[in-house]
């Protein structure tokens, strides 16, 4: 009788459990902010995994804030209405009309498209910009460009309306975690003469983590090779600049977001994590002892 | 010293402030919902002073609630992708790619556009559209059409993704109330197999007016003739139902909007008033004894 | 349609609203301590819109607290009773018997008449005097004077009951700022051993003022000349004090009340004005721009 | 060492604090209205003891509500001014003149005396009358005569402003219930033309007892013979009926007071007691089986 | 790095994650009523897992209520003092004397040793039997007997000290539910002369499980044949009743375990679970599909 | 009809109960922790005004907290399982046997009985131990002894379970405050590896009225010749310690009950009374100027 069809015995079951249990009082009122995008989006099934996630999350009583990005719907956009993209040092060069487009797709659609799988999941999302309750005024941010590889001249150029966040109004975010809402922000700004800016996802999490004290930032990245390359799972802050510091860690894009991490776990005495995000309900392993996500934090 | 430079004398003053100051205590904790768009909208004065006006209703502890359209975008948009836009019974022959145009246009342009404006003149607006918080369940809508000029046969029509509100869950309405945001909606909704429908504003206004139970439906029209005709500028749903009948009332889609008003009147013991949007702070004429505006009221 | 049976037209009329309304937010739960007396109380047009003004400040969410004085009344009584009036330095000798039937008519007589008035205008008010709730504590206050006009001996007078706030136990007023209950106060006190004075209307203002940190001290003048004839209307505590100094103002009394406004002034940081009774409704000057009042202010 | 200065040994001390404390925990949080008057309120001592119950009544979490009379001020008032006072039926003939001078001794004299009386003796009382707060609206009560002893035509007199109370608004005692202050009430009404009434004392505390659902209404009487004589100490309102009505109990004033108890005790369903005010801190009996007073409860 | 040491793939342990973790939140501000006894209270390793499950049970907002029995310490002490036992119907003689120890047993012993227990595990136990907070009234049982075997004559027999409840008082358990206490109770009453009687805990569970509204009643059994034997893992009470009138279920102490739990579950509408108390952990059954336990539910 | 049966006049009535009754409101809301035991307790007739007198506390809205001792019990337990008690320096050698038995004794026997004496009064009491709850953490005290009488040299004895408070967790003390639940405390706490110290009471009483900052201690003590001879009935700390140093109090027990009694009035700001328990309502004294008993107070 005690044998189950899942092939499990009770008594594995029970100590699975325990583990899983145990953590959980300890993540109630919590605040855990993660950054969605990619393949864990585009990918039917991972949404699917994932909306339920966060729909289990919000009972248990955790206070959920996603913010997405939207990358190949914008491209996708820019490509139909025949506007080149450019690209300069990874960032689009963005004027007023393109911002438009991004920030209809953004708002408009990949953000109503969570909203809409959160709540069949069974859940209530609210979609938000940063303009919703003045949660992100934002500025431009300049970027700088070799004048040509020989040169050691710089020239600073105006990449249009990709911004950076500067100051964050939580006062929406606050007020939903006493509701049964769970906020879903597009990572777009408004500017000191009401402009529009673009800004980097990971950057909002950053900003907002901090804004809102959460415990845990967690984020989504694509399995990629540079980080089940490294070979502590766990990682201090200290450690983790000696190993930026000595090359052991690689990739630019990868060393940033650890970057966000950092930042985040020394203003808010938090947890971050960058799970894989093609492992559908990844968000699981935060109960268990399981680790495929690379974990920074303040001491080991 | 008793005379002003506005050329009021503070007797004068004083009689019009009595009669608004007086009005206000029977607004307060009040909820209003507007029907907001044309060129109250488009026209930046007369947006400017809406957004003052909202502002100012919920400082004075009125619960406005904005209901947009965007026809002017949409039809913009529309033709910039070159798509044809199709008319049968004033309404938008709408396929699912129409329909991504209509929702971000909708949803993460104009929606966001007023948000930022109500910010920018003080307040804290937040965009939702029926997706949110499961505001607004829609189901297809019909139409039919005679064969042809001569047939009496109808066949009906299957016009896409143009839908009507099935269903209002006002709990984010509701929650908003007891804080300093303020509602700003786009028409659309979701539909039961997490579809998206377009929603003519109107009815998105009087089906949310009996929601939460408001206490004034405001209609901003664009100063129409037809509505200048109308000899009444108060007038019973009893009279109305009868002026309707007695085709004393011209034009068809004036009518449709006074038949949204008379079903929130009945529903809500509200009022609604059509006001005229081409005139800026029309708003506040509801604290004075002007009448530009035809209001419907349960009994004279 | 756009003309009003009143002259104005709406634009006119908006401008008006827009400038009053916007204030009203400023004003909600704050505290407005008024001295109220002469002509304004006498005269019943001015009576009855002072009370509906009291009314409507209460039902904006303000709370007014009026303090009335009752020479007329007073002197009247003491005649019919044949008791002399003395006055020393625009003090009545008062002794026990002549402090009996002040209390009467301040307490039993006036008091009353003011609550009944703001009952029939629609209010609910709560007549108190310095004994109720412990209000205010008083002692007594001497003069002196000079033995005669070529001497410079000055002796000090005893002139009975006529006493000055020494403390304020505000209680009683915060209790029904909670509540609908609009506050009615005689000026009279009590002292240390139980005894019972008469104090000058205005100290009460401004004690009472200081006690409950109200936002506007607001006292009803007789349209005075002297005030009439200051050159400004919106004056700082700095400039007032070297106004007087430099012998600008005149009136001995006008003096007393601008030194009684510039200590609540400075104790509150909040506003006094000076407002002409005789006119009616002048209280709502204070949600306008215009300036029969005179206002002493902290900072220009 | 058991053997107290006062004569008494511990164990008879405790056999009466037993009763008396066993007592107070029903009295917490009720209301007892209370006429005060006569000898109890002239006499300094009685009124002094009376305070200090009043203020230990408060103190204990009973909430006392005194109503009081003033008849031997009034007519010592309405004998300095020189108006002649004319009974009939008891009653005072009532006209403008005398109501104010009745109005002033009343609320501006008697009401503030035993107010400053409760504040010396550690409480915080507020004097009210029945305009305040709009505690008591009143009507004329016509009283008829006999044209001649011979006849047996009556015929109605108007006994000017003589009134009885017709609703009772008890707003400002409910809200004062909730806080420290004991409300001290003249018997004074107002008409529905703001005219002032005077209103038998007795009548006023059934009214209000009725309108606050109070569990005692206890009344100061003068020793009376005729309430000695009463051989019942605790009489249901039945057996008091039969008395009454068998000319067993004699004084019209005393039938009058017993029929004011009985309405009370039926519409309450609390108790009511005629103590006699001449024994110093005669309501202590309330928390023992001493029956000075005589008892009306509903049944045995 | 998918790979636990467990042996589990994290896709299999999200499996039952998600099971168990969607659970929760149906059961959260829910109480279980727990009978507790046997080998699952004597062995140590499962009163340790049983203490652990608890304090888990109460930190995930669950309120657990413990009633526990101790039959097999209170034969020791009785041995160990020289008293015989004499059972009849199952059922022990208790005169007064055996009554003392087992009480003494059960609140003094037992009952303080399992609230250390959960202390030890983190928790915060209270201790109480139905003395406390008047929380369990009893009144004596009586059993009957055969004469002898051939007769059908009956004698009623006086067991002693043996009660069933009457009257249970909710409040204790009502007030420490909004608190991180748990309580652990006693199988003892009092009778309504203050006499103590001792009640079969499962009675006990089946009378405080209505009391207090539980949703779940869980029985600790032995792992007994009987029970294993029952096809049936999760049975309506109708089929219940149907089968246990058709003899298909044995053992006549299983059966009035049975009859309890329909009772409880036809009360609350809640559900009852007899689980094995031989497996550690078995409370955390509920939370999974497993079903070594037998439930009883109101519809299938 | 002034003269009461008992003999008392009204006045002299009247007296007693003014000075008792103005005690009270100092003491509502405030904790009184009473140690319980000796004849008060094993008296039929003082045991049952006891707890009369500890439900009336409560009724006033006094928080009673009883913590009893059980010697005599004990006693008799031991004595009738054959355990022989050897005493040194006035401890029992406890060891873990001793100690069962003690625990069930103070805990299911004793504790309960007056659990359901307070009960049968008309209160509601909640017997505790120092396990629940967490309540009172103990160590193990050590004594020393003399090797022999001519020696100097002392040994450290290890009297077992006996121990004394090292931690006290007043959370379901301030809970139960909350309530009304009277708290019986037995003095027996749990060591850190879960073992059971039994503890002397009035230690236990000491520990928790410094954790509850209770504002009063009564001892019930037997009316002991010492106490009787002490001159000063009400003394302070500092009078205390000179007396003790100048061996003007004698007997070693009420040394240590004056010195816990001390510590307690120097934490708490409170007082402390030793009382003679062979008085009925001995504690009533406590609202009266009786002073049977001894008073330890902060300043005379």
């Amino acid at each position: 009788m005690n044998n189950l069809k899942s092939g499990f015995s009770f008594q594995e079951k029970s100590k699975i459990l325990l583990e899983a249990l145990s953590n959980i009082p300890n993540f109630v009122s919590e605040t855990f902010v993660i950054k969605y995008g990619g393949v864990a989006m585009s990918d039917e099934t991972l949404l699917n995994a994932f909306v339920h996630n966060i729909v289990l999350l919000k009972q248990l009583g955790i206070n959920p804030i996603i913010i997405h990005e939207g990358e190949y719907e914008i491209n996708a956009a820019l490509k139909m209405l025949g506007i080149n993209n450019k690209f300069i040092n990874d960032m689009r060069l963005t004027d007023k009309e393109t911002m438009n487009i991004i920030e209809m797709v953004l708002c408009g659609s990949i953000n109503k498209k969570i909203v809409q799988y959160i709540n069949a999941a069974g859940g209530s999302a609210i979609g938000l910009c940063g303009k919703d309750g003045n949660l992100m005024k934002a500025e431009k941010i300049a970027t700088t460009l070799k004048e040509n590889k020989l040169s050691n001249i710089e020239k600073i150029l105006d990449m249009g309306f990709i911004g950076k966040p500067v100051e964050i109004n939580p006062d929406i975010l606050f007020f939903l975690e006493e509701s049964d809402f769970i906020p879903v922000i597009a990572p777009v700004g408004y500017g000191k003469n009401g402009e529009t800016y673009h800004i980097n996802a990971e950057s909002v999490v950053g900003a907002i983590a901090i804004a809102v004290s959460a415990s845990k930032v967690i984020i989504f990245s694509e399995g990629d090779e540079e980080i089940n390359e490294m070979s502590n799972r766990k990682i201090s802050v200290k450690n983790l600049n000696t190993a930026i510091n000595n090359k052991e860690i690689k990739g630019e894009k990868l060393i940033e977001t650890l970057m966000t991490c950092t930042r985040m776990v020394e203003e808010c005495s938090g947890m971050a994590h960058i799970v894989d995000g093609t492992i559908p309900n990844v968000i699981l392993e935060l109960f268990t002892e399981n680790n495929s996500s690379v974990s920074i934090v303040n001491d080991l």
